[in-house]
C-alpha cells in the first residue's frame, strides 16, 4: 500500500509517500511545494493545486492521509490554512484518491508514542522509522511522512483485528 | 464589464453575474451551487469546483468579486469556509480571471448605503438596483449579486477619478 501523507499550508505544503516493503516502511518520495508570498493569493492556490497534481501523477498513491485541523492561532490563519487545504483535498478527489484524516495527537502518538512530542522529536522518529540517513527536511515534509506512517499503522491494526 | 460575484460556502455557494448595459446594471444570471452534507467533504469541494467552472464557461465574466472574510463563528467554521473559498478562488485563477475583494461592510454600503443592513434589506436593495421582479433567492445568490454590484460601483468611481 502506497500512502501519500500531506501537510497543507499556504506557504509550504509538505508531502511524503510511504510504502511497506517486506514488512518495513520506506519513504519512496518526499518534499515540499513552496509558494512565494509576493504572488497574488489565488495564484499561490493554483501553484499548490498544480504541483500536488504533479506529485500524484509521479507517486501514484493508493490513498492519502491528512492531518485533521482542530486548532488555529486565529480565524485568519484558519481561513488561510483552509484555503490551501481545500485545493489539496480537491486534487486528491479529482484523482479519486481516498482520504484518511488523523488528529495531530494520533499522528504524534503513531511516530513517538507520545502525544506532546516536539517537532524535532517527530523528525528524528520519522528518520528512524523509515531508515533515512538524516531527518527529513524541511519539517513540513517530515510532518507529511508522519501522517502517512500513522495511516499505515492504523490500517495494519484494522487488518489484524479483522483477521481475528 | 461582466462581473461575477461569488459567495462561497461548503453548503451553498452563491453566484451572480452583473453587467452594465446603457448605464443600467442588470443581473444576467444568478443561482447557487448546493452540496449534500451526506457527501464526503472532498466530494463536496469537487462539486463546488466543477459547478463553478461550468458557471464560468456559461457566463464568461471579465472579472470576479468575492467578499473578504475577517470574522467567523470559530476556527472550525473559518476552516470549512476557507476550504470552499479555496476551490472557488482556484476555479477563477485557472480561468485567468482577476479577483477583487471587498469587506462585508463595503458590500452592504454599496447596496444599502448602510453598513449594518439586515439580510432581507440587502436582498430587497439588490432587487431594486437590478430591476428584478422579486428579491433574488436564495440569500446566497443575492449576496453574490451584491458583491458584484459593489465592484461595479468601485470600478466606476475609479474610472471617474481617472477622467479628472
Amino acid at each position: 500500500m502506497r500512502v501519500l501523507g500531506i501537510d497543507p499550508g499556504t506557504l509550504t505544503t509538505g508531502y511524503g509517500l510511504v510504502e511497506e516493503q517486506g514488512g518495513i516502511l520506506q519513504a519512496v518520495a518526499f518534499g515540499t511545494i513552496n509558494t512565494q508570498v509576493a504572488l497574488p493569493f489565488a495564484q499561490r492556490l493554483l501553484r499548490i493545486h498544480r504541483e500536488l497534481r504533479a506529485v500524484l501523477t509521479r507517486t501514484r498513491p493508493d490513498c492519502a492521509a491528512v492531518e485533521a485541523v482542530f486548532f488555529a492561532k486565529n480565524v485568519q490563519s484558519a481561513l488561510r490554512l483552509g484555503q490551501a487545504r481545500g485545493v489539496a483535498l480537491l486534487a486528491l478527489a479529482e484523482e479519486g484518491i481516498e482520504i484518511h484524516e488523523y488528529s495531530a495527537l494520533e499522528v504524534k502518538q503513531a511516530v513517538t508514542s507520545y502525544g506532546r512530542a516536539e517537532k524535532a522529536q517527530v523528525q528524528e522518529m520519522v528518520r528512524l522509522l523509515l531508515g533515512l540517513p538524516a531527518p527529513p527536511s524541511p519539517a513540513d515534509a517530515a510532518d507529511a511522512l508522519a501522517v502517512a506512517i500513522c495511516h499505515h499503522n492504523a490500517a495494519r491494526l484494522k487488518m489484524r483485528l479483522r483477521e481475528r
